[in-house]
């Protein structure tokens, strides 16, 4: 093995990430260890970085990629792993080495995102973001619901995430509608659209569920035309990013009562900001981008998808979690 | 059939009472004539009762029972029924002529029952009652939650309600306990205590959900001792009466922080005062008795039940959901 060649692994943690989005170095080395005997790892930190072992890595993995770095110091790398699902402040790729393929952390949230989507849908068919409202005004007004079963929940984006929201919905006893780019079919989903015609569809939903990647395709693809084809008394869950939506239309409809009530976990604006107008909106439920982590084994579920790939590319496999630059995800 | 002895139902809505728990006389009318043509129906109102129908009336279904009316008026009657499951109130049962039996509305709120279960365990694991009070506060702090898959959810009380949380329980993957008076197994409880021994296991209990009846042995029976052995970080769902938990115990365990959230649908005094101090407890959500209850069919599911049990009484079969006056419910 003496004439192995050596790879070195540059991980590069942020500096406030906490501990939930930290790279344990010690567990990555372990790992690699058993990939191969002559791949080392050396770490940095976004405010202080290692730049020589940057400039010999051919694999990075960090929580956030400084994309002007990397263009300047990178010269041999041929993975890029970034410890997020979505990659859309890397985008345009025009950063990336020649050499280099950027991976991304698509898959590990479905078990938080499906508990997630299940609790939305079912706080808004209980009316949770409305009551939490009457809380704030101490006023007890009793309105009645009916059994969501049979209802219609629409998931715009039916990959990782929105794949585990539609199980929950189809659980839960919902008509499932999905939207897909390809339009491809999902074992959860009863009816398939694409982003040229989901719009005939809106008037019969009852719970929309943004959980796409933001793209330019998808930035604002919710807005107040969209909004106001929903089934009045409607309700909306935003599990993907605050781009995806155009707040002040959601706003408006949640104050005239177009809307019965929306569950926000991402907002265009992040944290949103003590003077945001959102926070006052009635029967609005926010969430402080928590839906889709967990607690435990966040980072690792991450490096293992990394891990994966240093291995599938020294043993000259194809890789998989493959952002692909022209769709943007 | 023309010397078939005529029997007569009488109907006495509540005055307020909203749509849903309003029962229909002509449907009811429709119901019965298949039981027997020999059988009338009359109607009064709370505010304004039909007293000669009442002291004819073999059978009788209310909303609001009046007790003393009762005692002083009816003279035949065979069925009381209750548009409710909880009939607290109506205990002590020196009221009821001796010759009749109280029925009640038990086994109808399970639909609604087990998605709000559903809803207020995934509520607390994604501490949404928590998030509900930093945006009352306009403050974006994030905390990572674990999958609920696991955790342990004890039902206090599994009858109709309970069973169906129970069974909302183990759906959600959590290890269900429950508690019940004779320490009978359930299909979807995986241990069972009894009241003299559930505080044992406590100390392991992530969630606490009541769902029992309102009698002399469970008034107060979740005090500030029961709520000080859950496990740190535990949370509480009520959705049997507010009497069966010590209120200000339950306040201070929130404002402690030794509890992470709590889920009420039901309060010792209701509607819940204007100055009560529970409204600003943090990380509590407050739902105004609604949990079980359903906007559409609520009092045509109570009214199915009184139509057999009447059917039953005119055969001679014995009646179902039959109130033990020894037990209360």
């Amino acid at each position: 093995m003496s004439d192995a060649p050596t790879f070195l692994i540059y991980v590069e943690n942020a500096k406030n990430a906490e501990p939930v989005h930290r790279i344990d170095v010690a567990a990555l080395r372990e790992s690699v260890s058993a990939v191969s005997p002559s791949i080392e790892v050396s770490e940095g930190e976004t405010d202080s970085p290692d730049l020589p072992s940057l400039e010999k890595a051919t694999f990075f993995i960090g929580g956030q990629i400084n994309k002007e770095r990397l263009k300047l110091h990178a010269k041999r790398l041929a993975i890029v792993h970034s410890l997020n699902a979505g990659v859309e402040k890397l985008m345009p790729l025009d950063w990336l080495p020649a050499s280099a393929t950027l991976t991304n952390s698509r898959g590990i949230h479905g078990v938080r995102a499906g508990e997630f989507a299940m609790m939305a849908l079912l706080m808004l068919n209980n009316r949770a973001p409305h009551y939490a409202s009457l809380q704030r005004n101490r006023s007890w007004k009793r309105t009645f619901c009916d059994p969501i079963r049979g209802k219609v929940a629409m998931i715009f984006g039916v990959g990782s995430l929105g794949g585990a929201a539609a199980a929950a919905a189809k659980a839960l006893g919902l008509q499932v509608w999905g939207v897909r780019r390809d339009g491809a079919p999902h074992p959860a989903v009863d009816r398939m659209f694409t982003p040229a015609d989901f719009r005939e569809a809106l008037g019969e939903v009852d719970y929309l569920l943004l959980s796409c990647p933001l793209t330019p395709e998808t930035r604002r693809v919710i807005g107040a035309e969209e909004l106001r084809q929903l089934r009045p008394g409607a309700g909306l869950i935003n599990i993907a990013r605050g781009d995806v939506i155009d707040e002040e239309a959601l706003a408006a409809c949640l104050r005239e009562g177009h809307l019965s009530g929306a569950v926000l976990d991402v907002f265009q604006q992040e944290p949103l900001l003590d003077g945001s107008k959102l926070w006052d909106v009635p029967n609005l439920a926010i969430f402080p981008h928590v839906s889709s982590d967990s607690s435990v084994g966040y980072a690792a579920a991450s490096a293992a998808i990394f891990t994966d790939n240093v291995e599938r590319w020294v043993r000259g496999k194809p890789l998989r979690n493959v952002v692909e630059p022209s769709r943007g995800y």
